[in-house]
């Protein structure tokens, strides 16, 4: 048997879904011939190790956590193989994720991110130090979770030379789109909707004005095409430019309009962004609805793919890192 | 700079396009530090050797091939740590695809097979052989080609729970369906379109009674579920079975007749087989058009992904089986 000793930086919402889903996953692992057990969790506050492995009733327990134990303390002290980072994204200093997961890879650890900031700031450097180092790195979560987009690009297609990429990549503004289209809303009206629903965020710049969107393509561009964008270099488009005339027009020409980002690879070089995109009937992004992603592929030598579908929520997105986490190790 | 060789068996039209694809791949594979080389090909008739790999210009000379190089002598004798298995499917005998991969299974070669005859036949056992010689065994090729049915399954949705998953995955069959569909024909009618237009066999059997749709359907399950399932144990449609009334009802109310393979996988325990299924205009399945494929599946963690496209022509499955090579290197 096995043992594999994972640690988890941010314990919110996520980090407790993956805490929970390797509880749940001990007897298929185990007989996988693979021990795997948790030896330390923290959050912005506190946190807990133990080298022998922490139970689900002691994660639970807010008396076992300590308030020292966390930040550069924690991430040097905890004895662990991989190093799942599920904390917040912040997308100006990458932090805290970027210091956890540049500590981790110098220890020798391999990663799991689901947090995107580090990656938008920092990710050429650290797909670099992770090499470097010969760790694994995965970041299915931070890439549209479920919605597998760089399992599909690098995996399923391995050696195929992928021409061009769009995809749907932030839920919400699908919603907000569709809502508009279903009953006639202006941009705010339809807004108003989906925060009512709990679906945009009280500040919904960040998903409507495409920097969800625009952060998802940095990441896979840099994962999969060994770019080195910046994520304020991507062309974007923003919801807020579409009013409600020229969706009456798309409407009754049979367009569905979607936000994509969109990455382009051929022998006039690689161009990434975000868009307003339309599509016709015939077009499966035109059957995604509430805040189901998808993806569209152009490839050489194996034809056009379209992939859509994906939960998009705490759960999927757990899913998603155990999935990075099955992939690092089988390769151990 | 770390060199593998590669053993072809069945050099037909696949096969050459795998060749095609090893030359033209050189570049990138050299990049990754693989030197890749042909050291063997052979046909039912003939065949070659040559430990320090063949030319392109040697392999299209037919002079240079050796009647006696086929068949166990030239399996016995290739210095080889690959074999591709390109050749024709026999789905009551398995051969000659049965010997080759057995054969290069117990030398303790890779194998990547294409041919889905020695895997229906003798799926677990061949899976099982595998396992017992340490040997990575990948069949892409003979699970839908450039439709990465299983990569997608256990690659993609790692240690995800798989409820459900149903497939296009014979694309002659969605040409006659929707031949009768746009054109008021007869099945016999659609069926005589298809073969002018060279995308059904002259004996059609095979296609539209759904044997190649259970043999997928058969591999699929043995490979990625585990199940010990015959071919013949399948529950099976045929297109011959759809009456053109039938036929205007669908239409009339929006749905769309697919062939498909299916798989469920539930607490009642492990189903498959082929079945004519009636899709509305908002499933994807009703959007795949020509010859494409898709398969839409149901998981527990991650909600549901639809997959549509693949080309279906010689490149796109030997670029299939380039992707399981790639795998291969990979984890060498």
């Amino acid at each position: 048997m096995k043992t594999v000793r994972l640690a988890i930086t941010g314990f919110g919402n996520v980090g407790k879904r993956v805490a929970h889903l390797v509880e749940e996953r001990q007897r298929y692992l185990s007989s996988r011939g693979v021990r795997l057990i948790i030896t330390g969790v923290c959050s912005s506050r506190r946190g807990m190790i133990d080298p022998d492995g922490i139970s689900p009733s002691k994660l639970q327990d807010s008396e076992a956590y300590d308030p020292e134990l966390t930040g550069s303390r924690f991430i040097q002290q905890v004895p662990a193989d991989v190093l799942i980072e599920a904390g917040p994204s912040d997308y100006e200093t990458g932090q805290p994720g970027l210091d956890y997961i540049h500590s981790a890879l110098s220890r020798g650890l391999h990663v799991v991110a689901i947090s995107k900031g580090a990656l938008v700031v920092d990710g050429p450097a650290i797909i670099q130090a992770a090499c470097n180092a010969g760790s694994q790195l995965c970041m299915s979560g931070a890439a549209a979770s479920a919605l597998p987009t760089i399992d599909f690009l690098t995996y399923d297609l391995a050696g195929t030379r992928i021409k061009a990429m769009e995809a749907i990549l932030t839920g919400t503004t699908t919603f907000i789109l569709d809502t508009m289209l279903a009953h006639g809303l202006s941009f705010q009206e339809a807004l108003s909707e989906a925060q009512r629903h709990g679906i945009a965020e009280p500040d919904p710049s960040f998903d409507i004005d495409g920097w969800d969107t625009a952060a998802k393509v940095t990441i896979i561009s840099n994962a999969v095409f060994g770019a080195d964008l910046d994520i304020t270099d991507l062309p974007r488009k923003s919801l807020r430019e579409i009013s409600a005339e020229a969706l009456r027009d798309w409407q009754s020409q049979g367009l569905t309009p979607r936000l994509v980002g969109y990455i382009e690879n051929n022998d006039t070089g690689f161009q990434a962004g975000v868009d307003l995109r339309l599509y016709p009937q015939s077009h499966p992004f035109s059957l995604t609805k509430g805040s189901s992603k998808g993806m569209s592929v152009k490839t050489v030598e194996m034809g056009e793919f379209n992939l859509i579908g994906g939960a998009s929520d705490p759960t999927a997105t757990a899913a998603a890192a155990m999935k990075d986490l099955n992939h690092i190790i089988s390769a151990l």
